[in-house]
């Protein structure tokens, strides 16, 4: 079968891997009928070191299931399913608490050597602990709501975890650092939890009007001190109730701890690319709370899904582009040079 | 009147200052009848530098009301009273909150130059905006229960910050880094909050036996590595749900950050001598929350008040010293060669 393969920064291509197969009971096959290209993936595309044996990648997609091992009781040949980013088996004390980025056996997508996944952005994958993993979508392969269902394996349910590690809630001003598809659903899920003031900071043209459709009141397209200054005038210069971190670089994250209010949260969900997490001595004085991680995504699609099966939330806007498999190295070169917002592959 | 001075580090004395008068009419006067040394009294005891006229000293205090302004409504002559370390109007939005550490105009006790306040080692204080600051407790001037409402004023509540910021709750596992005062009344208010395993890193034998009398399960006594090592190994390596940081050291908050357990908190309480939160890359992975700062104890004064007077708690035990106010030069010796837990003061 045909999937994607980073081989170093820049160089991904889509090659003929082995066919995924049940190795395991628990395990089940799917066929991706839709799969997308992450923010993330663009770390190693700018930063990984040359590999020959390279990288499986994708770990965002819906597809039909297959085949199931024979331990599979929850999902059926034939389902439409959803696949978060982690990969859990919904049993151990941390899935039992909502927090199965932790599971006691959690895996990963994609990756390389021995314990490599199949990876999302191909055409078929091995769904290890397919019980914990997957969740059936009560639509057709082919629903108009795809692209919007498809944003419950990552970017929505991370921006919602942003919201809430950030505490937003009804009346509070919140502050959206990023307007990558993480940063805009961030900006659908402050609307969502109540923000009475939804401030983005960015910059792209296209972007900002997105997030101002989702519900922006607010846009700050400067950076830095002057970023900072604006976001200080604009909370009467208590700074901000909530602030979501959707970057992960030490510049945002610093932002992030001068423009929020005593008492306030970051909620941080860009990996972060920071030794120590950047505070000042007020920080402390101001009882500023930082909280966020990798998103529990599996924890929230029952919490999202009504919302957008109603159409209540349309995240699935953060898509502009959509290609074929093949068209993936392509995918990748638009989003890294911001062309795209975010890309939608359909197999 | 007589009040504690500090001229530099290991310098303190208790000299005749200009008696407490009504400058405000939100001012009262309070002679001060319990007052004590704190243990972030020790970082100016140790590092300050020289200064002639020096800083005025003690943030903890019990005393009569003998004065006040003419816009002072909720406390009157004669009653006896408690004061929280920050000083806070009780009217603004973040004293609404219960975030008073933070109010907008709010101000601290002690300090030097031109806008120093009284300090509480000292004979009386001018109390700015009493009506914020002040709590009037249903007791008489020299109550057995003098030394446990003493800690209202900060310890207590702060300790109990500590158990609120970590989300110490129901079945969890709390672990108290540091063995002073506060730390000890982090064990009081885990066990008031009904953490199941209540784990105390001390060293100081008379201190941890108080601990295990507190409520603390068990006591680890290795530092660094070792600590960490037997944390993992009571709970099952997962690390604990909650940590009280009530030190304040790069090496224990250091040391906080590597036994939270994923999804868990750290609650910090002690000033930090770190430069930005020392975390590792697992700690963003594993969800781990940060929160905490100086304690809103006026916020707290009516949720422990009653425990207090029903003996349900007894922090006041972490008093293991009185002295009259001209032995306070002495009481700072003992508190920092550890001979002292903490000192209570009549003056």
């Amino acid at each position: 079968m045909k999937a994607t393969v980073m081989y170093g920064a820049g160089d991904v291509r889509v090659v003929n891997v082995p066919d995924a197969t049940i190795k395991k009971a628990t395990d089940a096959i799917v066929r991706v009928t839709r799969a997308c290209i992450c923010g993330s993936d663009l770390w190693p595309y700018k930063e990984m070191e040359r590999a020959e044996t390279g990288r499986r990648m994708g770990h965002e997609l819906i597809g039909i299931v297959e085949d199931v091992g024979s331990e599979v009781h929850t999902v059926k040949k034939g389902d439409v399913v959803v696949a978060p980013f982690a990969i859990s088996d919904g049993t151990c004390e941390f899935c039992h608490e909502g927090l199965q980025t932790s599971c006691l056996h959690g895996e990963w997508w994609g990756g390389s050597g021995a314990n490599a996944n199949d990876g999302g952005q191909g055409e078929a994958v091995r769904v290890p602990l397919a019980d914990g993993t997957l969740v059936v979508l009560p639509v057709d392969r082919d629903d108009a709501l795809m692209p919007d269902l498809l944003t419950l394996s990552d970017v929505m349910g991370t921006g919602h975890h942003a919201a809430l590690s950030a505490r937003v809630g009804a009346g509070k001003t919140a502050v959206i650092i990023g307007d990558g598809a993480v940063g805009l659903c961030g900006v659908i899920a402050s609307k969502r939890l109540g923000a009475e003031r939804i401030i983005i900071m960015g910059r792209h043209e296209d972007r900002v009007r997105l997030a101002r459709e989702f519900g922006a009141t607010d846009v700050v397209s400067e950076r830095g001190d002057a970023g900072i200054a604006k976001i200080r005038e604009l909370t009467r210069t208590l700074g901000a109730h909530s602030v979501l971190e959707c970057v992960g670089s030490e510049a945002s994250m610093q932002t992030a701890m001068r423009i929020v209010r005593p008492g306030g949260a970051v909620g941080r969900v860009g990996v972060p690319h920071y030794d120590g997490i950047p505070e000042s001595k007020q920080n402390f004085y101001d009882n500023v709370i930082v909280a966020g991680g990798p998103a529990p995504v599996r924890a929230y699609i029952e919490e999202l899904l009504p919302d957008v099966m109603a159409r209540r939330i349309e995240p699935g806007r953060v898509f502009d582009r959509t290609i074929g498999l093949d068209e993936v190295p392509a995918g990748y070169r638009a989003m890294d040079e911001r062309e795209s917002i975010k890309v939608l592959i359909k197999p």
